[in-house]
């Protein structure tokens, strides 16, 4: 199984951004962990800041990968394109925030991207990506 | 490692309830599953269709129980007794919603007690309790 | 034909609770009138001053009663779970309000419980009831 | 005693307009039946696709009539005029609504002309103007 | 094919009426020039500056129109009446603005009649009724 | 100079309509008042309970009178045609509310009719009337 | 009769400030015209900048004075003290606006002091003023 | 005077719940305090987790008690059944909260039980009761 | 222990003014008989209708007063001034309203400055005041 | 005349991509269809997922053509960037949806972009394209 | 050149009031920096508590001063009065903020004052004031 | 000192771009000014029409400049992915509208990018950019 694990902006800072809310571990560590947890995934990495990245990357991508996971930062909260991106594809999304998003600001309690996706995680960390990938596999 | 999950209004109805929502299994047999898949895990269980004794389990329990798994079903979005019980009882609560609740009438899209809680899974049926199992184990 | 009457939080103070809005005829008075009235249904009658009670006797009483008549006052301006637990029975749900809702405070012009219900009879008084009655069996 | 049924816009359409709401019975028929099953009381019926009129049938028709049933279909939602028409003749109305206003679009679950009536039925189909009928007669 | 269109309140004043916002051709010279572009399409017209009289329009000519095209004026934004009847009538219906409405007040941004139409065409000046009729005769 | 004054719904049943809100004044014996004490001035009258009819009788009487006092009663709140319509004539128009528009019901703070107009009178009873005429006499 | 005319901030200014807005006339001209007209009333005048200067001589001028004729200025949509003074003094006041208070800004529509007044003139500039007048000398 | 205080969800906890808002004293301990400084009075004590519960007791114990203190937590907020009970029982509520509820989440500045009460008493820490004790003894 | 009490607006109208809200009582009365009853406390009085004097008593007094009592009328529901005067003055501050707030216009609901005090004391009519001084002195 | 039309996000895939809202032909197929259809006309055309892309292109082209259709997809409803670029860029541009905005989801109702736009043509299909061109043509 | 500095409620208390938001300058002290930096210009300082005091000045010192810069505090968020005086005073106002209103509590985000001014600088501390004096005398 | 000042969509336009709103100075006209007034300062200058390249600017050129001044347009009032960069970056940002934002349409008003900034510059027109780059030296 090929997963795509989507990061939106500032994400690739994790481990140094704000550690009392993100933690201490960079994604690229955990990145490592999760290979080594899952041998037999084929998981896929990709960081962007840009809105319309996230939208190409979905596209392109959903032709040789089975499933991906969404981090789309501050774009979740606001981005309908990203949300009909995901309708269009064909190919089940699992949204995962770091942070409770529903313990935050009120701007983040809305997620306009996660209503598109099967289903999403949010306040378990780094982890949150772990039970996306391991929800993915048992799906499969 | 004693984990209590605790379902609210009508989920001893999953598998007859409105099952293009809430999927075909019994909650019953799934938890059959989750016992074998979690053998060194004490799972508990109970369920309730009343707020206050969601709010007396969660006191009480509190006590010899290391964490709980907590889908309120109707009462997640209103219930500010259930959000403060949550802070007041010094226990890991993940909330699980078998439906993504995003993607489901407005007034199901803000959750008053996942606020409290230490994250919150949705959308992925029946699994998001495996989730949430298998994360507070790791957490542990 | 089996009918259960579930009335809420103070509605068995009816003829002495502000009768200039509910009037001076106490429930139990009433209800003699609509055995009378209706001698051919078998009319049950429950009142409770609790959510929980509500959302338990809908699901328990489903299995041997027809129909139900709803007016769960207070409880039915914010009631998810009231809501959610009509749906899920399979009976036929009838609910009345003695006073007009709709010419009160704008907290009460809303009814969450009633949108699950078959249709809704507010503003005639103890009347309401018979009209319940009345219609259930018509449509048996 | 005389009852005068006001029905508003498309109403005269029942039995052809979206089945799946109204029902397959026209008015006409149903209209039959009423006067079948309550020959002491003298039935008038008036549809009309206009606001304006919807007032002035009001206003003039309280000089022989004993009360009112309406139906302002679409004018229900919005007219301060009907509202304070019905305040203003001295004569009881009884609101219907034929679908369960509660049930469907948001700005469908106001009722401004409802909150002047001495009560409202909604969501029994056609019955809910024999409910109506049913009790103005007791009520006279 | 038979086209009426139909314009609300006071849109037989173009020409004279606040040109700098709705141009200075009259209506009268516009169809002119519609009914020589357009010979095979047998081109109506009716002006009203009635609520219930547009609601009467749609409903008499149905039977023996093809085609509606509907500038309800200041009705577009608040009537629930016309938006029913525009479902109950099984023909379709255009809406022209003269304006762009979504660069005027606020309370021109919303269109509840042109919810129930088949499309909305606003901010061309009178082109937006040649637009109309030159998609309905494409589209039949 | 010539004046029209247009009273919309039900406020041809002053004297008899609510009297501790409107008073014991009828409009006819007021305007037998209101000819005595402006000999000079040439005031005429219409009532309707119709919003198309005010339209209607703004557009054509526009002609032939120098100035509109117009109370639309339960339109005054919602009306975008009438609104229009007095935007478009070229003649002022001085609206007048007989109680306080600002002291009773939250629907009735606002006047859409209002911000089309020359000014507002809104309390003084039907003085508001003569108030409007001595003002538009004075501004000749 | 004594009637005490109070301006509130920078009403002192018309006939320089905004003219486009506020007209040409200086109020002490107008004020001048005022006495001219009503010989037998006793007119006084009072302008202040002050809110609490308001309050206060609405309170102290409420012994010597039969009525108040009002222009709070910015303090009229905002100020909850002097619409509590107004209900105090067992005094008529007459709420002015010079201009057209529903065709400006939105914050300028609502007015919680003309709330506690017998009425409310607005638009009509300093006319607005006289026509207070005038109403308070036929009303005693 | 017999006074029955009723506390609402995990007010039991006081003491060791968040202290940091709710203080470090005990009820209980609090409890033996109020009694010794009001001998005369009859101080009775009642805790729950559940809605239904406050409304039973409210309702049950207004036979023989003269007055109630009631702190219902988390129910303050939403409750419209308790509303509803404290307008029936005929007995001064006196509505007390340890924090000022006006400095805290915006969810908790409105009280809907308070709105029915006597008078409210928040911010003062477990004095608020005494002053709720110490009111009722002198308004007897 | 040196109090200042402080009232707003009006308030030095007490017993006369709308005395079914406010009571019969006089406020210098009321201070006689607080003198009376707390001998050891020095007890000051100020009232004055103007938001600015508020702001300025508080800042000038709180070098020889150790608390303050505030009723600052209409001025508590809009004044951000005397919020963040409460906020920097060093002294506690315990805001009394002689009517229940909550049970009145929406527009009382809410107290700006009193989320900058200490507490609140709301429905108690003059005894309020008592409560108030009786906390601050236990309080010190 | 030289006209380029803009797709935004994921109109590239229109005939898969949902075709019960969207239609069965591809835009590419379509587009030949215009070349054919107004074949003095030079119609380029531009697709792209990114709203800085959309910007830039507005921009760079306003220099060689003379106007643009503009479909900017869910960028459509939220993009102040791009509303400001078409106000700056001095050539018109017309705004196309496919499907009809105001009859879909509440957050589809609004167009930010459309506001800056000569006119807006909702639902027609792909055969809105082509009547914005037709009406770019004659209007030049 | 002249320029009056205002400063509203309690900002003669900078240095002692809140440091962490206000920083710990004294407003004297820096004033004695700001007449050494710009020597050439003659600036002078008002401070008062007073809403009412803050329009007077702005009116009265318009006569001898060539521009403003305004610190409303807590009247910026609410004072239409402000906003009017400053509107009518035929000088240019700078409106400084110590804090930066938009990352503090929602109710300090908007300024109703600011949007009369030239432009508004919020959030550098004391050196919003230098800012503000250089600009000024740059515009000169 | 090392700035880089990020300008967003269409400010490369300024001079030509409306200017009654944003002046006839262009940008670069203007750089060169500040680069003559600076001479110490080592001025860096960016633009670009993109969101996605404001965020990644931000976090690239943080490594090698001390501060950076941000004109985010239309991008202001809509970007958390911009308002999380800024938090992230550990450098100071100060955010510039050439226009007085609070004058504007309210959907201006508000700024998402601001709150995580130092502080906003907004109305003084290019001025603006002068006072940031000399308040970033003098904080220096």
């Amino acid at each position: 199984m090929r997963i795509l694990i989507i990061n939106g902006p500032n994400l690739d800072l994790l481990g140094s951004r704000e550690p009392e809310i993100y933690g201490h571990r960079s994604f690229e560590d955990f990145l490592g962990e999760l290979h080594h947890a899952f041998p037999r995934c084929d998981l896929d990495y990709f960081q962007t800041n840009d809105e319309g990245a996230i939208v190409n990357v979905l596209r392109e991508r959903s032709a040789d990968v089975d499933a991906f996971i969404l981090n789309a930062g501050g774009y979740s909260h606001t981005s309908v394109a990203i949300h009909d991106t995901i309708k269009v594809i064909g190919r089940p999304v699992v949204e995962v925030h770091i942070s409770n998003i529903h313990a935050r600001e009120p701007f983040r309690h809305h997620t306009i991207t996660g209503a598109a996706c099967v289903g999403i995680i949010t306040g378990f960390g780094l982890e949150g990506y772990r039970m996306a990938v391991d929800h993915l596999l048992r799906r499969a």
